[in-house]
């Protein structure tokens, strides 16, 4: 089979693999689709922490069909066509250190950019049929993360006002599932194109970030000095101080991102004296998978593809990415079988 | 100026009394509409509980125009439009014996069905513009109570499932707050023309629970036999057994209604082996009203009026809603002027 | 190896039997000690509810050595004492339909009154070391039962008031628990030799349900006529409407028993007028075991041991059990080695 | 009467005022007792923030005699020993701005270093009458906030290892409400003696951080690698990483000091992969100041006071809690009368 692997000049590169055997708890995946997230990139070019990945195959997002599988395998079948988990090892409950270690195509654990994978039956969702295969592929990492965010983390209600930075993959699932709810969103880009589609995908509020520097003044325009209920923070350590001012007292800030760096001067006293909730979240578990999948299917929500790239073209796919030119996600197709 | 007063015969009476006089910290409302609820049915005829309520103003339920202010009222003003909240003791934070006392419209305490009310100014909350007199004046007891069913004792997500029984005020305005929020909403009734308009309303799945008596057994089929996330009870004692079996392992059945008895024979046993979390909702305090009013606001939900009486009429608007024959609230107009 | 089953004549029954083998993930454990819960009473008699256990060896609670690990198992090693988890599929997360049919002792899930027994590593935890193999047999379902009730169910806190019905498994570990907490304790039973005893355990106030059938009221004069925190609801159907009064308003009630019975008549409406919580409560899962233990090991807490029989008296066990004599748990001792 | 006010020179000064009068909803209150607070110092310096404090009456913490009642005051009497709360405004529920602005002893919000006050009925707690009037007069502030960060931000069991820094009147609050409910304490200080107190009051492990400044390393070694369920983060801005880092995977940092700045840089990538609560905590609302005043009454809790002063001393309590020599509260003492 072809896979793709990092190599030590930080790259992605086309491999010959021996398809991988199963384990008894285990299924074979032909992989139909992936989609790129942030992450990745970061990975590739080994600055995303945690130990080296030289030799392992990237991202961690995909979906196929079960071919084989195990001699203990319960739940699943072989034809249903199933995502893996971004952590395979955080079915549910707290999060730990050791499901942390557990995330897919990062430091030693293999990812999905590949024709076949083996993967563990606990770590399967099946995925709504009104998906096709490039929609499916874009939910393990970006779209749990916005779940996580807005209904596990925060507990989202209609008539709350949710703050966006930025029209990444996060966003742009955020933005989907906060209109589901009956929510306000309010959605930054510097970027006037971006800015209009996300008003057509329902966004109650633009703002051009580079035309309004201090958009966190603009927010609390908007919101009658009140700020907003909840900022989905994927900006990171150089966007938390507006973040902090942008939000309401007993706000929740969704610590995501760090599109902006990973450590920056941080008014910690905004925290105390409007006692916000500034909570880390980090894409989920496999139980909020399942949730979310329940909320696609009920609304019918369709994943927004920026483009599709070929197999053969994933290493442009990892250059489109970082030209963030890109409006939602990036997806690379692998199998053309499938819907 | 004109009141109704619940006589020693258990009927309303229309009689003439002083306006009346306010505190500091309180408002003189001429009240524009009001609207009933079941309660104020047993109120009057003495079922309801607490102490008699002989020679109390009825109804929790109203909207009304500021008239004057006392001297230390802070947050309102001369004209603005206002609803008084149902329990005028509960702002926020934690229910207790006392905030329970001071529901309006029962026992000792005045209610709302009178040319003018004297209120604290703690107790009001603003309603959208958007609404008539007429739809305001059903918010304050059936809207919030679906409000903290869905949102508070239970944090509804998108793709949860909600289980309404009837099509009274409580269910109708759950399930324009449910679909509101992405939710799938499966609900009862006696009635096919009622189950249509509730389908209107957006009502995923309905059914006629006369001839399908055994509705819970047809809950658990349309959810593949997994019940469930939440029961908006209001039936009480006598369904409950039914709503116990119909929601789902760690699901949330809302207790509110007593529409078919206070007590009555219960499998506890059930509530152990499911983990069923089985909760008292009784209205809810001001910052709810308000948070539901935002939720309101976004999503421009309309109430649902099935009829509106006169002043002079009110007796046969509770004889109306006594038949049963309602969908949605019944409403008693007192002012002619407003929107 | 011997083990006892339940034979069709709803006893038990010592037979010989094959010492299992042991699949990849899972750890052969020569059993120490176990113990016994009203739950195993009624299993053996068939009352227990689910499948008939005609055949299944009994019990669910036990504490072991591993003497054989799987080919993957990685957490545990031989030589190592674990108890079993009463749940082995409840992990952490959410409890589910398919995570209780996993519970040990009932059905066709095999227990653990028995010299050796096969299990998932995934189902073990380590059990602090102070404890004698006596008292760790009564860890996993009656003290996770009181833990999940008063620290997860509710969230105990210092000055809050717990009241506790009888002086069994589930009480004297609530007892003992709520006392470290910093919380106030409520006690009830029929014997006062017993109720000396809570008494030097630490309980607050003790009332002879016997002398005070209205035990209720009691506890309401002994709360100012507030009522308590929390009332850890072993008596099931029959004594529920008394803990419905003697909890106070946003009070919990955790549904835990089934002494006197699967259902009765229940006051719903006092659960809605009262905003009570009534929660089911079914043991917990290994994630509450391991929390509980942390609590255990660092308050250095004491099981309460009436009796401990030996292997060949277990069926004296369940008889003195059935009894109503004993005060605290009763054991059965399986080996001789160990500590 | 004799009052306190801040100056000009940023300095507190003795003056001759009017007894206040009271509205229909206050009480006047004879001053027993007043305690000092790391924020009093920042106020009187006038680096507290907000408006400038000049001619207001200094200090948030302190306990004293109802001497009169308005006419519509109703759960107080006179003669009843009371504390106002930190922020009369905030009764219970959801912190919001209007709450946080009613903050006393600071802006134009009158304080307590005076003789008499007048103030709301409903900013008042009665305080359990085990305590002296020194020991009553610490509680608003510090121990409130202990409580607030233990209890309500987390949610501490027994069992859970709270991180403490330095030993001032928060920590040493949170030291003794952490041990009354059964948890594991960590604390530092630059000081042995002060450390070996520390142990009195039970707590389990000492760091001293002029030795050991890498303390958050000597906690993960403490903790075998783990962290702590929770930093009471009094240090602020620049300990804030050292807590990120000490604090384990899903734990709780309550952000509340500002001892070492108000903003810093700070590792937000850290908050990410670790999904760690930072949570702001500012006092809090009377309900948690009743809750507890229960804990402390059930457990019998004595605030430690390092030193008392006279009421012509208190600028010399000023001056002692800055040179940062105590151990516990400073006190100011008003009336002899009382207990």
């Amino acid at each position: 089979m072809k896979s793709y692997i990092i190599n030590s000049n930080n790259q992605i590169e086309l491999i010959e693999k021996e398809i991988p055997s199963i384990g008894n708890q285990q299924v074979l995946l032909k992989m139909y689709a992936t989609s790129l997230n942030f992450r990745d990139l970061l990975t590739v070019e080994g600055s995303y922490g945690g130990k080296g990945s030289t030799g392992t195959i990237p991202l961690s997002d995909g979906v196929g069909v079960i071919e084989k599988i195990g001699s203990e395998v319960k739940k699943f079948q072989i034809g249903e066509r199933v995502c893996p988990t971004f952590m395979p090892g955080w079915i549910d409950g707290t999060y730990t250190k050791e499901k942390a270690r557990s995330a897919l195509g990062a430091g030693e654990v293999q990812g999905v950019l590949s024709e076949y994978i083996a993967i563990d039956e606990s770590a399967l969702v099946k995925v709504p049929e009104y998906l096709s295969n490039e929609e499916a592929a874009t939910l393990p990492c970006a779209a749990v993360t916005a779940w996580f965010s807005l209904f596990v983390s925060h507990q989202l209600q209609p008539g709350h006002i949710v703050l966006l930075l930025g029209t990444g993959g996060v966003s742009i699932f955020a933005l989907q599932l906060a209109k589901t709810a009956g929510a306000t969103v309010i959605i930054t880009s510097s970027n006037d194109e971006k800015l209009a589609q996300a008003k057509k995908l329902g966004a109650d509020f633009i703002i051009n970030y580079s035309k309004t520097p201090d958009w966190d003044e603009e927010v609390l325009r908007l919101t009658n000095q009140n700020g907003v209920d909840i900022v989905v923070e994927v900006g990171g350590a150089n966007t938390l101080n507006k973040s902090l001012n942008a939000v309401k007292y007993s706000g929740t800030v969704s610590m995501i991102g760090v599109l902006t760096g990973k450590e920056s001067n941080v008014t910690t006293g905004k925290i105390l004296s409007k006692k916000i909730k500034v909570e880390g979240v980090y894409v989920g578990s496999r139980k909020m998978f399942e949730d979310m999948n329940l909320a696609f299917q009920q609304n019918q929500i369709r994943p927004q593809i920026d483009k599709v790239f070929s197999f053969l073209e994933a290493p442009q796919a990892f250059e489109y990415l970082k030209s963030g030119k890109h409006f939602g996600k990036v997806v690379v197709s692998i199998s053309e079988r499938g819907q």
